[in-house]
């Protein structure tokens, strides 16, 4: 049986992810790619933690150590921050490893690079994990975009943020109070800043706006508002007139801009996203064929995004396996 | 330029859609596939009725006259019924022609033979169009399958009836007022039995089957009914709990047994398809690491389902056109 050998970088929530569903999902790989998928290392941040780890598997804080693995195939980066991501993943593509990221932060502001520096090397980047989590957004988009152009996409792409305001309208409880519960809950971070102030949508607005039109805006330009000036008084008030504020991402071109934003906006009952709510994303399209479609689903978490890590790595295996065989 | 041969077998909406999209999504397809789509027969039905078509193109009554096309690639096929699309594709397959199919009757009953023989002719089979329209179902499935196991499909697959419910919740009107709106806005055919009956949905709910759990209840043993017995004060009634009539195909496994319904059922504000308004179709799947997600879109009409077959097209050819190239 042949091998696909495989590592980590992080061992997060999403690393934990991809580690736990690359076992469960052992056999469904093996008859998809006709090889075994081995975790071979995983590059972690602190030696004293405890882990669950298989004792043969090389654990290191040295990204070396990842990269003198002999015969590394594939890399899951799932660090948070621009660096030392991007560094990583650029010496991965140089060896000609393929490399899958669920890294929004570095992929907002170089995924460009990376996809053409992969390009030249042979290498696929695959990155359905850095939007919208489990929502297969990425790929429906890559496929759509064969045959369709798309006009606008529209989404709700922060599920810490459409938590605390779905909370705070069925429940008739303020900002703070909903975004306890949400960090009661696990669906917000102990520093809830980058989903709340809006730039962890911002950072998937601009791969959706890069992937959907080939360029993003300047992201000076962009209108970014959080969620937290929104009072329990004016959820209220909105709710009185069947309206309810959802934080969107909204994305289009005009005369061959493109125009965003990334705010908090009133919808009524006709709007797609108008009934998207908890830590459901959703993401709304329109192309020029198909019209107008939604694909509404869990926004993160750790085997949603890990399923859409480990579809990338059948989606670039296949092709590979593909590409190896006889011609029909 | 390469030039890419294909034919349409039915010149109604479907095929009349894929007649424009080919043509107004020229340049996109070039530029994909390297190759230019030709369309280079329409098989007809009623020789006397005025069309739209370039005089260049053949037009005929005979299926032979298509297959006599020299270097034909690919065969669209929008007719309705089981005979003689089924006849037509197999005798398409036997001969190396790629098949792209919108019909969901037929391929409710023989898509599996139609896969199988294609396989064995080493020819892509199509029918994104099947089901659901332009909502992009099947692909989804296809990738989601790939890593994840399904446990279960609801959707709402018939644009017709959900239009209908939709109108006598939100106007107070009878099923036979709805219907007759349906009909004047071109959502409902004259004889609308196939879709009122459930019978449409039925198909499409055998097609989802057979994709997502490799087979397909015995038929008869599917719980089906459609939504011609609601009444309005039962929808109003319903409403007054905040309830909504959707008709619903559900399919999961028991037991290693394929379990399905096609039927009209009461769902509240947490259920995800209780917002599905209009001609709107959308599915739900959960899946085991994805979790619970929907689609929403057109589930029908002239562009969306001819954007579907596109797809195929664009599918079938880029995988050859990759097979051509080296390998990386």
């Amino acid at each position: 049986m042949t091998i696909i050998k495989a590592a980590l970088l992080g061992y997060g929530t999403v690393g934990q992810g991809v580690y736990t569903a690359l076992k469960t999902h052992r056999q469904q790989l093996k008859k998809l790619l006709g090889a075994e998928v081995e975790i071979a290392g995983v590059l972690i941040k602190d030696p004293n933690k405890k882990r669950d780890i298989d004792p043969d598997i090389l654990i290191t804080t040295e990204f070396e150590d990842i990269l003198n693995i002999p015969g590394l195939q594939v890399i899951f980066e799932a660090i948070v921050g621009e660096e030392p991501g991007f560094t990583y993943l650029n010496r991965a593509i140089e060896k000609g490893i393929q490399v899958i990221t669920a890294n929004k932060v570095m992929f907002a502001r170089y995924g460009k690079v990376l996809l053409q520096k992969g390009q030249k090397y042979g290498v696929s980047v695959g990155y359905e994990a850095t939007t919208a989590g489990g929502v297969p957004i990425i790929r429906t988009l890559k496929q759509l975009l064969q045959v369709n152009k798309i006009n606008r996409i529209q989404g709700i792409v922060n599920g810490t943020s459409n938590f605390i305001l779905t909370e705070m309208r069925s429940r008739g409880i303020s900002f703070d109070e909903a975004l306890q519960l949400a960090q009661r809950n696990g669906y917000a971070e102990e520093d809830p800043t980058s989903d709340i102030s809006g730039k962890d949508a911002f950072c998937k607005t601009m791969i959706l706006s890069e992937l959907a039109f080939g360029k993003q805006p300047i992201w000076s330009d962009v209108e970014l508002e959080g969620i937290t000036s929104i009072t329990e008084e004016q959820v209220q008030q909105a709710l009185q007139l069947n309206l309810r504020y959802k934080h969107v991402a909204d994305i289009y071109q005009e005369n061959g801009t493109i125009k965003a934003s990334v705010k908090p906006i009133l919808v009524g009952e006709s709007h797609p996203l108008f009934s998207v709510d908890g830590v459901d994303n959703a993401i709304t399209v329109e192309a020029s064929l198909l019209g107008r479609f939604t694909l509404t689903g869990p926004g993160a978490g750790k085997l949603p995004t890990a399923s859409a890590m480990v579809e990338d790595l059948a989606d670039i295996f296949t092709v590979k396996k593909r590409e190896l065989q006889p011609s029909i």
